[in-house]
């Protein structure tokens, strides 16, 4: 199941798709279960909230704006070099532990939103990434548990700064410049996609042309593995969102460099969850 | 002004000293303004509504429980690397850009509440640190107008899983586990300290032995710079905090190693701030 957080004229609205179009409530009707991220903070069956959404209104998509699924998580968690291939072009070693930083919701947007070049820099990059949302918290969560602990999966471009994310070792400046990390369209629930989002294609393209091209089974840590490594420090909440990494393929490694201009579109798209588009404009 | 966020029988109050001892109210008392936290958020002038609850009645601090500041902050923004001695002392090399990597709110505690040294590891660190807290959002904030973004100074022990930190370049899992992040006792108004807090002795003390003891003036980006610096890449937002790096005299730079062990109590003093103070235990 497909599950969007949108908006329409300031009020916000949940619809899902489970194959018959699109389908939901907005705050203004009667029976609205609540919004996505409130819902995934509350720990409600998603699945259950979502048939009975499925009887609702039909939604046009071209009437309303897409939200981020989360836009506002406790934590954004991204995963550096998790992609053989990547971590070849990038020159680095191996980490024995995954490489986490931080991003902030104030880098957010949603899809079909421009992400932001901004004025300091022309080295902006594209990283397509799978996201995963967590829905139940845990500390100390094994690697056999862990995908109970996954509201769902979605789509993310982990837009990077590159002149700026390697001005120091630490990668949080370059990767938290606002309107650079475009997550959704939606949130897809784990019944419609193999454990743990394996065994998916991922691409990038720009402008429609492949830049990247892999599967999710490549990730070096992979779903549940990243759940137990990181949750053996901190306590995993509801609405934490892990971005996975990204394939080989990134601007900054080509020869010479391809980075993101404005008026550029950039696609994620992996199998069975979908596409997450966005155009680039300074600003 | 002192201002704290407390909570005594799960009912949240607010209180000041301005030298008269602690006055304030409880959200069950009429006239009650806000938490700290609610008021940081809502851009509230801190000084006027503290002046007024100065009228409100005598707060026994023995009798409740201190929270941090702020919580669950939008952002917590660390530096890493921003004093000379603990530069040289880490044998890493200068930074031409502050280290920035980020806490969670899952990892904050308040003064008095223990330290928890995860099973994980023995290499529990201790960092003193003063911390900002922004009260007025903004971007591109230039160095000259970034004093008039921050809502107050507190104090911070950034305690560290050192070999967590360690493992990879990205040292977010070990400044990430539950319960190692003390932040408080309160909030101290920016008409309390010289501009930017620039010029006051920190100390950190190990069961009152002086591990570290530098000033605010030997931060190699200080204050405005950080706050115009960081908001090149990202919006700050009101509630976001920046701790501002620890001076030389870390456990782990020692011959032979001092990390903290269960009982162990911290001390962060900073002059005109007050005194943080933790002890350790196992968790």
């Amino acid at each position: 199941m497909r599950i969007i957080h949108f908006e329409i004229r300031g009020v916000l609205g949940i619809a899902v798709d489970e194959g018959s179009g699109w389908h939901g409530l907005t705050q203004r009707d009667s029976g609205f279960p609540g919004t996505l991220p409130e819902l995934i903070a509350q720990g409600a069956d998603l699945l259950r909230i979502g048939r009975s959404l499925g009887q609702s209104p039909a939604i046009d998509l071209n009437a309303i704006r897409l939200l981020p699924p989360v836009p506002v998580p406790p934590k954004v968690l991204c995963v550096g070099l998790n992609y053989d291939d990547h971590l070849e072009e990038s020159g680095l070693k191996k980490p024995a532990y995954p490489e986490i930083f931080a991003r902030f919701a104030t880098s957010l947007i949603p899809h079909q939103e421009p992400i932001r070049r901004p004025r300091e820099s022309t080295a902006l990059d594209y990283e397509a990434e799978l996201a995963v949302v967590i829905g139940k918290p845990g500390r100390r969560i094994s690697q056999e548990q862990a995908l109970d602990h996954v509201a769902g999966y979605s789509l993310f471009n982990d837009a990077t700064v590159r002149d700026f994310q390697l001005r120091t070792p630490q990668w949080t400046i370059g990767k938290n410049f606002d309107g650079t990390g475009s997550f959704g369209p939606w949130l897809v629930t784990p019944d419609a996609v193999p454990p743990g989002a394996h065994g998916l294609r991922i691409q990038g393209r720009l402008n429609g042309r492949v830049m990247q091209d892999a599967s999710t089974d490549q990730l070096i840590f992979n779903v549940p593995a990243l759940i137990e490594m990181i949750s053996v420090a901190m306590s995993l909440e509801r609405g934490d969102v892990i971005i996975t990494g990204t394939p080989g393929g990134v601007g900054a490694a080509r020869k010479p460099p391809v980075f993101m201009q404005p008026g550029d579109i950039f696609e994620v798209e992996i199998e069975r969850l979908g596409i997450l588009t966005n155009s680039v404009q300074d600003g």
